[in-house]
Parts: C-alpha cells; sequence; structure tokens
C-alpha cells in the first residue's frame, strides 16, 4: 500500500489493523558517466514499494536527497548536511507515531545515510517512540552479489548498473561502461583509502577520477532482475518478522 | 532537463551555461475522501517538470514532505517540524550554489509551506548565497480559478480535484465527490476563522469534519487541463524574467 | 492590569481568578521621513494596554524589537534574526504558563512577526501548553481603514501616520508628509512586487526609495482616534470571547 | 537621542558621525510586596536614557524581560531561558553592526543577567563585530552604596526602593516597606547561602519567603536621587571613554 | 571510589546503597612560564579523588578541557566554546542519573567553568532530573589563602603554584618563579579591570604580559599541603552534608 | 611531548616547528565483570603518549567520556549523547588550529566514536580549518589479532583484556576471567545481530547478559605488550607519514 495514493479514511483502515511503514531512502548523486544521479532513489523505491506491494505493509513516498557530501565535487550531486538530514528522518518519523505507526524499515540505496538513519532510529527507540531499523538491500544478499560480478565495486559498480539496467534500463549509458571502467578505479584494491590502519580519504574524488569504482561490463538487467527478486524476498521476510515481534520485545532492555 | 536522469558529465553541461533550478515541493497530507495523500506534490511536480521540459532548465526531485502539522488529526498526514523543514530546504539549496546554481524557484503546491520557503529564500538572499524564490500554482492565474469554480476552496476543493483528475485521473475517488463537499466546509465564508481580527484556529480540523473545503462537484479533468496550461505559462514566463536578470540586480540594494 | 506595576501579592490575585494575558510587540524600524522607528511597538503597547484597563486582564511589557530584516537598508532600524524571535517569545510565553497562564493574545503592530507569532502560537497549543493567537488592530477593522484613506499604504503610510497623530503627536514630523509620500511609493499597485505569481521582492529598499508607501496627506488624528477607539472595542471583544471559552475546547481536537 | 523617537534621516546624521549605543535591559520579576515587578527595567532605562541625553549618544529601547528563572515561584515573575537571552541580545546586538556601530554598552540593572551579557560581549569581540560590555549601575558607586544604607540587601532592597522612589513614586507601596523588611532576610549573612564553599542555593525562594532581602526602611527618594546623579556620571564617564578609544585597541589581541 | 577503576558489577553494589558522585573539571591553558597547562585539571582530580577516597563515594574522570577563550593568546591553551560545554557537562550529568546518581558536587579548579556549571545545575535542577552545585576548593578556604600569600593573584599565581608543588613539583618550573612574577601583573590592583563600573577587559592577554598574576615567589609545597588538607576537609564535609539531605529538600520549592 | 605538562613558551617552541596533534578518545563504560569502565580510555592513552614520546609530536589530554548509550543498561556507563560529543570535540578540534595545528589524529580505542569522529573530521575538512582522522589500535593490525585470539569479541573480549593486563594489570579481575566469557557471548557468530540484511540490535544489552563478547581466558600481557608494540609502530608510521604531507593535498579537490 503506497500512502500517497490512498486517501485518509483508507489509511484509517490499514492503521487499524497495522503499524508497519516501509520508507524509501536515496541520494540524488552522481554516479559516473554511465548512471543517473537518481541510481540509489530509483532502487530504494523499487524495493520498498515491492514489498509494500507483495506484504500490503504501508510505503511512504521517498526522500530522495541524502548525506552526499563526498560526492560534492561532480557536478549535480545534492546533498543536505547529516544533521539536518538526520533531524529531517527523525521528525516525519517520530510524527509518524502519531498515526500509531510503532515500526519503521528506513529501505535506504545510499551507504552515506546508513550511520545517520541507525542514529535516527536509535534516539526515537531510547525514547521509546517507535522501533526504527535501516536495511540496505546488498546486505541483505551479499553472497549473490559477490558471485556476479568480478569487481562489483562500492559506487557505481555493476551492482548498482544491474540495479538500474533491470528497473530503468533507458537511464543506462550503455555505451559508456568501459570508459566509466576505465576513468575510474575498477578495483578497490587498487585504492590507498587507508594508512597504518587509519582511513584517510573523504571524498569518493580522492580515489576516483570519474567518481565510480569496479567494472561496470559485467553488468545485466539479468543479473539486475536477480538481486531485485532476491533481496525483495529478504525484505518481505524482514517485514513479517517485524510484524510479529511483541512491541516491548523492540524496545530497550531495563537497566540490569 | 531532469537532473535525476542526467549524469555528471551532461550536467556538466548544463552548469557551464545555465544556472537555474526550479524545485516541486508538496505534500504529503490528507485531502479529503476523494483525493490522495500526494495531491500536493503531485501538483507541484508536474508543473515543475512540464516548465523545465520547455524551457530546458533544470528541475530537481520532489520534495514530497512538508509543513503539514494542521492536518495531523487526518489518517496518514505526514509532516516534519517547521524549524527542520526549513533548514532541510536551506541545506540542499545553499548546496547547490557549490555547482554554480545561483538562482532558484521553489515550486511549491502547498500552502503550509510559503511563509518557510520565503524565509529560506530571504536568507540565502541576506547572505548572498543565491536568490531563491516561491511560486505557488494557482497565485499565478487568480482570475481563473475564480472563474471555473463556484466554491473552490483552499484545500482539498474543486481547484486540486480538477489538478489531479486533469494529472493522474485514476487517484481521484469521482464516487466521492458529493460527499466530499457535504461532509467538508462548502464555503469558506461559512466558517468562523477570525474572530473580531484574529486568526483563531489552527488545524483543518477546527474547520471542517472530513478535511476539505469547497464544492468538488464543478471540478472537471478539462478545466485542470486548462490551469495547468496556463500556469505553466506563467512559470515559463518567470524563468525566463529570471534568466534575463543581472545577479547584482537580485541580490540585496546597498543601505542607503 | 499592567503586569509591571504590580507586586507579586497583587498579581496572585488576579491570577487566582484569571488566566488570559495581552503581549505586545511591534518593532523598532524605519517607518519614513515623517515617523519614527517606534511607530509600531507605541501602537501595539497601546491598544494592549487600553484594553486592558478596560477588561481588567493582565497585559504584560512591550517586546520593542522583531523581525525587521526587510528594513534593515536604513538608518537605525533593529531586528532579532526569525528563529531567535520565536524562541524568544516562546519562552516566555511558556514561563507565562508557569503561573497559571493558558490563553494569551499577541497584540501585535508589525506584519514581520505576523507568520513568526502563529508558528509560536501553534507549537505552544499543540503541545497544549497554552493556546495563543495573534492580533492585529488593523486586521479588525479593515472596512474602516480602507474608507478613511485614498490610500493607506501598508507601511509608514496614512493608517500609521494617522495612529501616531493620535497617540504621540509630537512624534510626527507634519512637515514632512508630502516628502513622504512623494519620495516613497504612493500607490502599492504601482509597484512590480509580483512577478507571474511569484513575490520577487524581499526588502522595503526594493520597493520604495524612502522607506513607506501610500499616501500620508489624508491622515489625521482624529482619523487615528476613531481607528483607535474602535479596534479596541474589537480587542475587548476578543478577551471576552477568549474568557469565556472551556480551556479543552481551545486545545487541539483528537485524531479522528 | 533615542533611537525610537528618531526617522530613519535623523539616524543617518547620527551614524554618520558616532558609533556608540546603549542598551538598557532588565527584568520584569517579583520584587517584594512593596515594589512593582518593573524594578529593573525602570532602573536600566532611567539611566541609559539619562546618559544618553547628557551626552547625546544614541540609546535603543529597553528590553524588560531577562533571564529570571530563581525568581519564578512568585506569581508573574516574567523570564526566558538563558540561551534564549544570550541569542537574542546577540542577534540584535550584531544587526546593530550592520549600520555602523561598533560600541555599545548594556546598561544593566538585572543581576542576573550579567554573566549572560558578557558572554554576549565576549562571543562578538572574540568575532570581531563589534566591543559591548556590561555595566551595572550600583558596580559603578559601591562606597556610596554602602554608605547610604544599613542592609542593602541584594534584591528588592532599600537600595532598590530608593531608586523606584525616585524615579516613579507612585509604583512604591510605602506602607508595605516594614512588611518587605519582617517578611524577608533583612541580612543576607544570616543566610546559609553556601556550605563549605559551594554555593547551594538556586533560587530566591531558598532563601527569603517574600522574595527580598534587605532593610527597606531607611530608604528614601532623596538617597535615590544621590545614587542616580553619581551613577549617571559614572555612566557619562564610561560614555566618553569609550568614544575616545581606537577601535583597534578594543578588540582582542594578537597571538602571542 | 573511582567510577573508571570499577567493573559495572561493583558500581551496581555502590548505586544501590549511595546516589553521590564527584566529577572533577579543570581547563588544559597555560598558566605561565613555571606551571604547566594542565594546572587546574590536577587540582581538580586531586582534590575530588582525595575526597572519595576518603568517603568512599564515587569520583569520575576529569574533564580535562573547559571554558578557556580568554588564554588563548597563549600557545597550546585548549577550550570549548561556552555553549558546548554545558551541553556537554549537561549531558553526561543528566545520563549518569540513568543509573540513580541524584546529587552532583562539580568540583572545579578553573574560575572560567563557574557560572556554566551554575547553569547546567540550575537547569537540571528546574527540570527535578538531579541535584548538581559548583564548589571550588579556594572559595572554601578563602581566609587560608589570604594569609598564606602576599599577592596570591586569581590566575597563575602562589596559590596555585603552590598546589602544584604539592601534588606535581617535578612539573613546576622553579627557575622561572621570579621570571613569571616580574612579567606578569605581580598585584591585581594595579591593573584597571574596569572602568567607571564596567569590567572593560575580556582576556588574560589584556592584563598581563607573561598570562599570570600575584607574586609566585612566595609559594611552597608546604603551603600546598596545607591548603590541601583544609580544603578536603571542606569538600569531605560538603559531601556528607549533601548525604544528609532529603532529596526533596534539594529540588526547587513550589510556587507560593 | 603531552602538551598539559608544558608552559606556553615551551609550546611555542613546537608550534614553531610543528602542527601535528594526537588526541586519544576513549569511554567510561561498562567491560563486564573483569575489566574497569576505564578500559577504553587507558588503551587510548597508552597509545596517543608513547606514539608521542617516540615521535615528540603533541599529545593532548584525553577524552574519557565518549558515545555509549548502547552500554546504559550496565551500572556506571557515562555517555554523551551524540550531536553534543560532535559538537564538542569538534569545538576543541577547531580551536586547536587557532594556534596553528592543521593536523590532528583522533586516537581512538571505542567503536562507538569511530563514525562520530569521522563526521567531525570531515566537516573541518570541508571548511579547510585542518585534516584530522580517526585511527583505531585494532585496525592497524587486524592480522595479529586474529592469529592471538580464538574468539576476540569486539568488547570486553580477550583483545582489550589483554591491552589493560599489559598496561594495567592491576585493573583485571583475574579470577573472572572464565565468568565473563561464560556469562556473556562467546562467539559473535552465535548472536543473531541481523535479521535479513537489517541490524535490529541496538544495545549490547540485546546480545550479551553481562556485557562483553568473546573468550577472554586466552588472553595474557604478554599478548597485550606484542599488539601494543605493533599498533605503536603503526601510529608512528601514521605520524610520520601525516607530517610528509603537503597542507594542500590534505585538502579537499577542487569541483572537477
Amino acid at each position: 500500500m503506497y500512502i500517497a495514493d490512498e486517501t485518509w479514511p483508507e489509511l484509517g483502515d490499514y492503521l487499524e489493523d497495522e503499524s508497519i511503514a516501509l520508507v524509501p531512502l536515496g541520494s540524488t548523486e552522481q554516479h559516473g558517466p554511465h548512471l543517473p544521479l537518481a541510481t540509489d532513489h530509483i532502487i530504494a523505491e523499487a524495493y520498498a514499494r515491492e514489498a509494500a506491494e507483495r506484504t500490503g505493509y504501508l510505503c511512504t513516498p521517498t526522500i530522495n536527497i541524502g548525506v552526499s557530501p563526498h560526492h560534492r565535487q561532480f557536478h549535480g550531486t545534492m546533498w543536505v548536511d547529516a544533521p539536518t538530514f538526520r533531524n529531517y528522518v527523525e521528525s516525519f518519523t517520530r510524527n509518524l507515531a502519531y498515526h500509531g505507526i510503532d515500526r519503521v524499515i528506513y529501505v535506504n540505496a545510499h551507504g552515506g545515510n546508513v550511520e545517520h538513519l541507525r542514529e535516527v532510529g536509535r534516539h526515537l527507540r531510547d525514547e521509546e517512540v517507535l522501533y526504527a531499523i535501516e536495511w540496505m538491500w546488498n546486505d541483505s544478499i551479499p553472497d549473490l552479489v559477490d558471485d556476479l560480478f568480478d569487481q562489483n565495486g562500492p559506487h557505481g559498480g555493476p551492482k548498482e548498473t544491474a540495479m538500474i539496467q533491470h528497473l530503468r534500463p533507458e537511464l543506462v549509458r550503455e555505451d559508456r561502461l568501459e570508459d566509466a571502467r576505465d576513468g575510474g578505479l575498477k578495483s578497490i584494491d587498487e585504492a590507498e583509502t587507508t594508512k597504518f590502519g587509519a582511513r584517510t580519504f573523504y571524498d569518493a574524488a580522492d580515489n576516483t577520477d570519474n567518481g565510480v569504482l569496479g567494472d561496470q561490463t559485467d553488468a545485466t538487467a539479468e543479473k539486475g532482475e536477480q538481486m531485485f527478486e532476491e533481496a525483495t524476498a529478504q525484505l518481505v521476510k524482514l517485514c513479517e518478522w517485524l510484524d510479529s515481534q511483541d512491541f516491548q520485545d523492540l524496545m530497550p532492555k531495563k537497566h540490569v
């Protein structure tokens, strides 16, 4: 059920029975010469809507702009500062609780949002407002992702390329896949991202000239579809697990 | 040009020549028994994208959640607190300036956002970061709106109904238009919204039982299309005017 | 009853019976070559004190500095930033509730404060701290204001001039009324304040060379007195209405 | 020169030559059964206006509400929270600099404001915005104050009583001076305000039943006038000293 | 008992019986050519640990960095901005209450922290979270300090020198005591720290070339030991007094 | 060089030549029945001081309290809220730049601080204030840590036990090592920390009854010493690398 397509009386029926919401979050940021800036929010929205459709749980509109200052050197990257992002997400999530929502899944497709969503989730749980957790599609199918690609790259690599080939093929610049690979950092192992145990880089531009990593040339829409099916199945299971929990078990344990 | 569909090198070409961005903003809030919660953000997005397509100027993704605490008593209404909304909008707008954007139109379709967008625009202009202004479709065609409907109602009325009939007809519950009228406040004049000069109400629920105002029964898709065409034409002219201005003329005047 | 002239035991007697407070708010900002910077706070204070005297309700000291960045280009205009103003008003209002005040009228005479006072009032009501509303004298007598003057101008015009001629005649530079008119913007209709539906100006200096609008030459103390009497009567009625309400009826309605 | 009585062109003349502003700050808080809540802001305003009149320097409107949570148990005490007070004062002071004001004297008559004004002054000086200092009338004439009264009491005592007897005699409840003394804490030495070196009290109510300290019965208007004359003379000298300084000498010293 | 040396089950035993915590706070700031930057936090820690050992009450780790912008012109001075310091202290103090701590002594050895600790203590008490007070060693033995030294100086003088000679003699540059005196401000009376009642200086560098005041040459370890013994005895008594109080008596009085 | 033991003139000599500072950060939080709450800050301090001694670079005092809400259910755990921690660290780091420090290593020994230190480091670098990075000892010697222990556990396991056995043996409760293992979670693999790709736990208490993980029984002081030597060597190399960099190379790259 997509909240924005419904009327308030219809939502009243849902909220009488259910208290779960799926919130898709992504970014609008550079993804190399071959993928659109929308990459992350397209992926997040696709997973959240599909899982909502299969389960009947509620899905909210997508948060399209996230914490992406590390991509700012590339044209068009949009971002909000980290404290602002946290406050924004916390505010609308907290307000969802006014309607009876008491468990939220942040269906996230941007690595730069992860820690911030966890911080928000912790804060809302510490205050016993509701229980919110972050879920990222590739974390749910790590072995499959590893099997499918030679160099899957954490940003703009074949993993994300295949997802967009499956979801929005018209947005992939297929003729630039080789350029993407050759102009970027093919293997993360080649990058000197740490020195003596310290992570020394802050920006994507510190490691890659065109903004992406990995070898995009072995991405296909079929691989994208396979990942989408398997990760969606994981998300559906997560929804079901969450629904089956007693609310008090999701809240913080008492002091020893 | 829709920023999220582009790649960063393509955006580099745009930003070399142009410095305008259109930002659609709406809400996800109750619009009565006949219209979806998406109403405002659907409308905002449609105008911004259409004007961007016609002019070639840049359009960003849509901000779907706005300042709607006054609709919170109705199921599903999402909102962020006003200071959080301002900070969020200011943060991503300010960051757009990093890429050379120096004039922004907030294509807004939710009355509750207006003052907050103006406050953000003022702040960014006072600091000479960039020039941002708020535009709302119905403010650009007031006479037409008045002519088309008997009781256009400021929220969920025939004006907005017609827009969704035109833009997303499948989302209008046509069989509830009479209910919408009869269960709401047909005429704003019937409401006691002020007492001796003071606005005494804060929430939609203070004035209307089903969340809407106006007489929805004379809304048609044709009227929606007519408004869309005329207001889009206004927005296009606004873009052209903005582009033609010298940046210094858009900045604050000096101290007398 | 003026709170600042009383001792705490005397106020204890008041608070045992009553729970209303009138709070005057204005600005210290340019009002053209003929009116003092005090204009708005003189007017606000006069109304609040007079209504308090006639009704016996409590009046607090005046907030003399408001949100006036749009007049900053003219010498001497004082202002606080909008978030700071809101926090300040919210803080002292919230603290009034500690003594049992549960309904507040912001007797405001500066247009730039309106939205901020409403935001504060909403926040305090949403949290069920107390009920606070904004009242502005000219909003309570719109027809009279229109009848009295040819071009009443929203800022520094004959409307405000007449008020100061009545309340503090020694502060009006009578010999500069024609200069005021001729050096400013006589008719608001002459100004290009909007473009294709968007309000494009932010500062008074964008529209008027000497900071004022309207035709000040038909202002008289008599007209000022007439407005003062009629608007005070409105304010008194507002107090009585407010006092007659049940507190729970002033608080937000429950979720449908 | 009182800023609020002037027009902007007149202030332009002042600001061409001078850059000093006097800002009176007080409180609206209980001062026992004999003095009005206005006590502190009446005193502050009187000194600032008088010094401005004698010297020609600029005086702003009075800040009537200060940091008084320690008097909140007594009816009618108004206060803003400390961070809000600091932000409010810093905001309008910073904005004065926009007009060329570069040195400010906070003419303060409320002990609870002192540290906050110094914190604001430090912050503005550290950032080299302007130079602002706090002045309190009784700190400028400590010996005289000691000589005039047997038990001058830091709050609501004869010192403040005499000031109001001089400035606003109609506001002193002369028939309650003995009550004030007998119902309060006559001598600060009798209070156990510290324990083994630690200040253990936070509120006035912790030490005094009626909110005041000292012996009010030897207060007279003549003593008030004498103090007013001598402290005003000190303030005038402070203005002259401040005016004579080179701005760079008022700014922070460089790193050694 | 030092909290950081204990394990959580051992602390559970303490918290079952007791609810007091001692929190040492100092600074890391210049103390002239003869004393280390650690001076204040060494002293604070020594008192808090000693009193905790003698009484069995809990002592927390030391806050080593305080509010010291007024010493920033001298190499190495560390500081946090005042609002940040207050928030930090308030946050960990508030969280101590989660374990049942309901009374806290801030064992402070840096004058620049005093007002901020009191503001935090007030805030926590106003909200009835717990009772926290500030204690500074020299305020508990003012007569002894006066007797022991000719010119004790408020910063880096013989008072603090003697304390470090006693506590950490290896850190005192004994061969620079005369330099310290001669290069600084021997007597505070020689400084022009106020003008006509206003404190005109903000930084140590405004008054002293080498950062210190007083005559360090009559400092000895023996005097340090004597002060340490006597002030520790005071702190122990404060702990015992605090423990003997009923919690409700430590909380704010009710409204009159 | 330890900043707190030095005098300001001595630090002036250092700062003339060098611009590196090492800042140790830990926590004061439960580490099971066998280790003191100080564990993390002892370890951080030991590494930072040792590296500073070997290289001559500056080390600051230790930040003893960090972001540990996830351990709050266990007696005595101290913590500050995440935004407060970030602001505190950012404030003193930013102020270090005033003295010429332009590169900082956060020598961190608490996992809960990592993301917050990176956020601060990013913010300071984005603003080009200075370059600050986070270093954690075990991240610099991952293979050695894996080799030495069977189940090293991320919190309170043999890795940390061995470090305290080496650094502060008197603080290890050697007779409770088996209890620690048996009462906690021996192997992280046994914990259900994620569900279908989402991390579902927020608190240590969600996974472990006594607050720790791993098998503490194969910890020895010798292993602690070995780790200390090898990780210190890494930290020394990091210092040298950092010193050898050109400052501009450490700053953000320009927009493409």
